[in-house]
């Protein structure tokens, strides 16, 4: 994978406990058009802070990551940290340290170890090649069991456009956001107010519709940056052209999304949560994700326990309004309640079936108005447990 | 445990997939003051329904209760269901059939088997006998490892009176209520306004401020009844003499609240979670919720890990205004966050040892402003899973 204009490097800096790529750098060739959003966590990670602030003038030109370390809850010792990492970063490379974009990603309350980083940057700048992007999506893993990437193309009046992101998460996956690092290159040229529209917009519908554990990071970060090299006509406004451009970033996104959500901590199966027919657009998501988040529903995905009742629970104390005796669930093409009542045992048989088949959808109508939403999850199984319980130690 | 003016009995009656008791009645000798209170879930089972309704004048005389078969999401024929075997009990005491309060607890979804319960009904009230209750505290009881009880007394003007609950409750556990059953007995003479007034408060600092797994029931119940027997002077009004009720009271309902945590699915662990220095009320109470029943702090202390990175994490999506780097979190006596900041490791290892010794608090203090509250909550492990994931297969 090359976006024109992007090198990549990833390094093994001794910040896991266990070993393995832990220290990533991306750098374009010169500073470009940036945009990030960040977690919605009252209490923010060091490097969120610092990217956040360097992001207001809407230009970069290197981002830093690091795993093993969330560097969060590490006061102004962790802040000096990120400071100090980006500056050699930015010595390095002869750029403003201003340009140079932090992200991290770990155990949370333990001081950066800076002297790890600060003796393994020399080499990792050093070893910055255009086709390091996958030993980059590599580097930036904590839990995950694979790294994840996802690219798409546009056509720009004539020219091709490349997108490619990369993401990492496994636990604390939460709308606004998740313990979720993303990061996307594109050589488009586009302006850095549209850059940041189009991400907000196309992460709404992405990484905004998933959910793991209902925790949501101190650190979660997702960065947008466009070199301009495929020499398209710059793009300056919403229109038709950043439309043109919007579409595959949400592909890419929402790939991404889809991915994070099925290599989840302990995740067997994936499933989305349907609403339709609720009285507002608020309580149809609401209830979405009170059902993707209610561990008596995930677990009874783990046993493939077509549970209806567990549903109507969860949808009963989501807030959303509708009337018990109306309600319909379906698994996929099998409606298993109609009329708030269950169909059935070969209507759980059949719906049984369609949990085993793969990823499903369980469709929910309350017959209570006109608005819809969804939300994409994953079972929870003995494993999550496994892994958390014990991840510290 | 004798409560003057009660009688009790508990049988087998083929409800439960697995055998053993599972129907169970309670009976006043004659009509006696009443009060309940229900689920706040929108779907409610159609015994809380009636429950409910028949509760409205505050005099009851019998409660039949089943376990293994929730009777939620049954329409009309669970409503049918729930008036057809109350009408039978009535009959067979000859008393009006709305003093018979129906509760259920078990799967959701499927018929309430009628028959059953009608050919054990005779059966049932013939077994009606004043030393009957803990063979109801056994019946109600679905993946409860053991029956809950507790007892209390108090001195009104004089007389001495007797209180006695039982409880049972595994999963869904979460304010507001819980898949709890619990009914309480006492013979005291008290008007039924007092009862329900006095109720109210009481499961507010009890039932109310715990949680399992953030689940909310259908079917959750909690009926006091009081026969008069013990000859004290009727409480009519909230003044001394209520008070002199309500402390017992509270007293019976903690201890039944604290043994439903301690016995929740798969716990091996039973922590409380405080707050304190939140700026409202609110704030207090939904900080120390959302740490209660966040995944990751929970499957920490199932690891007797001092990931105290998650509390912090948890609290910074709670809501609750604070700046980080003010925040304090101790475990028992051991603070392990200062301004924000991890005191080391010798501090975490004395708070796992805190873990390790058994029931313990985590204190957290926002600095923020004079509000305090709580949670009770155990920990997440494998074995939650487990049970949840075939519990109806």
């Amino acid at each position: 994978m090359i976006i024109p204009g992007f090198r990549f490097s990833g390094i093994a800096a001794g910040i896991k406990k266990h070993g393995g790529l832990d220290l990533a750098l991306m750098a374009a060739d010169s500073p470009v058009a940036a945009a990030g959003i960040f977690t919605t966590n009252r209490v923010k990670a060091a490097p969120v802070l610092l990217s956040r602030e360097r992001l207001r003038r809407g230009r970069a030109q290197a981002i830093l990551v690091n795993a093993g370390n969330a560097n969060a809850c590490t006061g102004s010792q962790g802040l000096d940290a990120a400071r100090d990492t980006t500056r050699q970063v930015a010595e390095l490379l002869k750029i403003s340290e201003g340009l140079v974009l932090p992200a991290s990603t770990g155990v949370i309350g333990q001081p950066l170890p800076a002297d790890r980083i600060h003796q393994a940057l020399p080499d990792l700048v050093a070893r910055l090649r255009p086709d390091g992007f996958h030993e980059v999506a590599q580097a930036i893993l904590t839990t995950d069991t694979h790294p994840k990437t996802a690219t798409a193309e546009a056509d720009l009046g004539g020219r091709k456009v490349t997108l490619a992101g990369m993401a990492k998460g496994a636990g604390m996956i939460h709308p606004n956001l998740a313990t979720l690092l993303a990061f996307v290159f594109t050589d488009a040229a586009v302006s850095a107010p549209v850059l940041k529209a189009l991400l907000r917009a196309t992460a709404a519908v992405s990484f905004n519709r998933i959910t793991v554990d209902g925790d949501t990071s101190t650190n979660d970060t997702v960065l947008l940056l466009a070199s301009g090299w495929a020499g398209n006509s710059p793009i300056t406004e919403m229109g038709p052209a950043a439309a043109a451009l919007g579409r595959p970033l949400a592909q890419v996104l929402s790939d991404l999304a889809r991915q994070l959500v099925a290599d989840a901590e302990g995740a067997t199966r994936m499933f989305r949560v349907v609403v339709q027919g609720a009285a507002s657009a608020r309580e149809a998501l609401k209830a979405a994700q009170t059902v993707a988040t209610s561990p008596l529903v995930k677990t009874a995905m783990a046993g493939a326990d077509v549970n209806w009742g567990r549903i109507m629970a969860a949808l009963g104390r989501s807030g959303a309004r509708f009337n018990p005796d109306r309600v319909e669930i379906a698994f996929g093409p099998h409606l298993v309640v109609q009329n708030g009542e269950g169909r059935g045992e070969a209507a759980e048989a059949a719906a049984r079936e369609t949990i085993l088949a793969g990823p499903f959808a369980i469709k929910i109508d309350l017959h209570h108005g006109d608005f819809a939403d969804y939300c994409d999850t994953c079972d929870l199984t003995e494993e999550y447990i496994r892994i958390n319980a014990s991840y510290r130690s």
